[in-house]
């Protein structure tokens, strides 16, 4: 199965988990379209000065690969800044934020696999 | 944990799967660094002229997203084509391919979950 850009569902949620304006969500995949362990196939979008506040992934693993921009990523209590090619993975029980801080957007692709 | 760019490991494959010129696999995560039901997390660059052939998936599926240049996906059986922004999947039974018939250079953020 295809799904064109043009067919993704975008989500903008506000101040999410605590952070400040908005986060973009355009689901890549939707609940149905994949039979793995998973819950979430996305790129994430945040504008300069946008971010997702701290939380806890329990029970399931969230994966971010940089497509464009950078971010400052708090990987469990330490910021580290993440350019375009990188990536990361808070594992079940740790916890994270993202943050984009510069002056170009941030899109990360976000896979989140459950245990 | 945060993997740079600069820290992913690439591999060339040769006509993968019986297709043409060479594969660049360059790992985002590697075995061990996730707990998921998933085998690869992965860019895959094609050059121009390079494809990999057609392969079933048998007890998992796996999940293209373009982030550059366009490609030529044959969808279990269906040649579609696919730009910067369209996502496929090729669930547990079916088979796919992935061409480069363009003129740029293609890359796929590539993710496998195992059943």
């Amino acid at each position: 199965m295809v799904k064109k850009s043009s067919d993704m569902k975008s989500t903008v949620r506000e101040k999410m988990r605590g952070g400040d304006g908005q986060t973009v969500m355009k689901a890549m995949l939707d609940d149905g379209e994949y039979n793995g362990r998973a819950r979430l196939f996305s790129t994430i979008t945040l504008e300069p000065g946008s971010s997702i506040g701290e939380h806890v992934h329990e029970n399931e693993e969230e994966i971010f690969y940089v497509i464009e921009g950078s971010a400052v990523y708090n990987d469990n209590g330490t910021d580290v800044i993440m350019n375009k090619g990188d990536c990361c993975i808070c594992l079940g029980g740790q916890k994270h934020s993202l943050a984009n801080r510069g002056n170009e957007t941030l899109t990360v692709v976000a896979v989140i696999l459950t245990y």
